[in-house]
């Protein structure tokens, strides 16, 4: 027998996220990664979880552990609620389920609004992880470059003149992987495209809370008037991924649609996880402790801006970020970064080839991602020393 | 703008879980659930659990929290396999992954392995986060009825030799929603009709380790020589389904491409949830606890059977399992047991109406599901004793 037979049309296509293998491959001792997509866990304030979740299952008792309502933990739901107000997040129209990580969102909202051969236009590159939840429902990936305004929105109209778009899926701040933020003129812009050849924008915001410098830009959703926002938030990069707690606010007649797919999916998030992240918001300083975080990282994103400039040849280019935690790096066109990559690993160091963020993934790319938030000061120096003299070989 | 515009074909005819609407009702004080699918909460060992969440992460910190590998936690996978040794699960071409719960399980498989249009065979009546998840793929359902020996498989060749079929879905021992176990004769036949017919057989099997009487029937997957068997367990129904921990356990063609859906859907299951499985097996006598289980729900499902025999008309047949935590009632046909279920829900006990297990839903039935694993003896008499004078109404 031919177990290929066994699979379905959607899946062959697929690959393997290049992310989560290079994650593998991060178990060799003393390894620099910038590779991750992670907080600093340095920040998880463990032993506080640690007796939150005790005295969680010590007052509550086996409520948590049968089954929760798909849409989510109550008085989580509220402070998602509280969250959500202060980035001008949800109208009248507009209903919030939680989800088990922003994944689960994308995933979902995929699966509830696009049809196999509909359109999808976005950011190129993006998040691989959305990428490839957009594949796996046959959905047809549009990549539009960016400038340091972000989204190309000129582009982003000749694409909705000439396809069938159901969705723009835009990462608008700090976006993964580049960093950039979108200017307030083009979220305006997207938004009144999204009327002008009706369909709908997915805003992805897991970053947006982690600005260490300049202005905050109002979200997109903020600006919906008519339900043409949904707007995906998350826990993991403010607490941990490791939790797997994310939301979704959007049309209530999309997010009924979201919780009949989440109730086949996985019935509802785990509670334990839900009432975690409600305990620890509503009993500690979570502003706080997110402000530890922009510190941090404002000033690991100086420190790594730094050595760069020290120690990367001078035609290798990169954004400087006003929040988040990855920064983007592009040499000279035609040098492929996978072989550099390849050379880094074995010199120790990891980070993310352009090209796994690509539409096009089996096109090679000559930029690459790197991530700041978690290695120590030392490491980061050390680490891009190291990549300063791989790529010194590479380009001229 | 028409919103439903924003919805993709696949969502649009779902309905939602009328089980997690009812599930909502149960909020009613001092309702008698009947509904329920859960093993009993007063077996929960809370105290225990509370303390390993604490000591798991003081122990391992920040390791908790940050992402784990899309397969699962290594020494959790490590439990699974010893637990499926034990129903002979697991040749060399399988491998397993975990899921977050066994619903997520039949989801991802669905996905990787049906195509629209293609057709999925199951029992009818069968678990309704199954056929949901089927139908979400746009895959077509065919139910057929089951006898004392579980699926009719002649029927299952009719239907094999006239459509195109993908995936038998069957859950063989202490079937949910009638407490039935399929017979080695029919398992066998099964097996046999998937090699012939070149389809494969989805295993679900989250009550088999609740037997408390009868003897052992080996799982369909423990007869699997070629690949055409992918076998799912659960943590729910052992330990407590808010763990939200499962697994698959299939040909690694197969697995090898859940796990990228899995990696698009959730990224991986919550760290914690599984490390405490994990940790609780390895620490604590787990068979003694399942034995607890099978002890209580023996007492309890003879002593609902009792009340039945005593308090419900005599032409209201049932099931009399040997294990699980579900059994099957049918009035004489004819009859809606919707009306009953309203009535009953008035006079405060639930239980879950036939309708909604069946492939046609919208179609009248003459049965319902009771659920005996989660009430206190007083309050089991006391429901059946309601639902019987309910059913007297309805059944002359």
């Amino acid at each position: 027998m031919d177990i290929k037979n066994a699979l379905a049309d959607r899946v062959t296509p697929l690959k393997a996220s290049a992310i989560r293998e290079i994650f593998k491959l991060l178990g060799k001792p003393g390894i620099i990664s910038f590779a991750g997509g992670i907080p600093s866990p340095e920040l998880f304030p463990t032993e506080i979880w640690a007796n939150l979740l005790k005295e969680i299952v010590d007052t509550e008792g086996s409520k948590v552990f049968v089954y929760g309502v798909t849409e989510g933990y109550a008085p989580l739901a509220k402070i998602v609620d509280g969250i959500n107000a202060e980035n001008s997040v949800g109208k009248d129209f507009d209903r919030t389920i939680i989800t088990t990580g922003a994944q689960q969102a994308i995933d979902l909202l995929i699966k509830s609004m696009v049809n196999e051969g509909e359109g999808v236009i976005c950011e190129d590159p993006s998040f691989i992880g959305s990428l490839n939840a957009i594949r796996s429902y046959r959905a047809n990936l549009f990549g539009v470059e960016m400038d340091e305004e972000g989204i190309c929105t000129d582009k982003v109209e000749e694409i909705l003149k000439k396809e069938n778009i159901k969705i723009i899926y835009t990462i608008p701040t700090f976006q993964n992987p580049t960093g950039i933020t979108q200017s307030i003129e083009r979220r305006k812009k997207l938004l009144e495209l999204a009327e002008k050849y009706d369909c709908y924008i997915l805003e992805d915001n897991p970053y947006g809370d982690l600005r260490f410098r300049g202005e905050p830009v109002p979200t997109i959703k903020s600006m919906d008037t008519n339900g043409r926002v949904i707007y995906v938030g998350s826990f993991s990069k403010t607490l941990a991924p490791g939790v797997r707690v994310g939301w979704i606010t959007g049309h209530e007649a999309i997010i009924d649609r979201v919780i009949v797919c989440k109730q086949v999916n996985d019935v509802h998030t785990p509670l334990i996880n839900q009432m975690l992240v409600e305990q620890f918001i509503t009993r500690y300083d979570y502003k706080a402790h997110i402000q530890k975080g922009c510190e941090l990282y404002g000033h690991k994103c100086a420190l790594m801006l730094e050595c760069m400039d020290k120690y990367f040849p001078e035609n290798v280019s990169y954004t400087r970020p006003e929040g988040g935690i990855f920064l983007w790096c592009t040499v000279p066109e035609g040098i492929d970064t996978q072989p550099i990559f390849k050379e880094c690993i074995d010199a120790g160091v990891a980070f993310v080839p352009g090209s796994t963020c690509m539409v096009d993934i089996e096109a090679p790319s000559n930029c690459f991602r790197l991530n700041y938030s978690t290695m120590p000061d030392d490491k980061i120096e050390q680490g891009i020393k190291i990549i300063g003299d791989v790529l010194k070989k590479y380009v001229k």
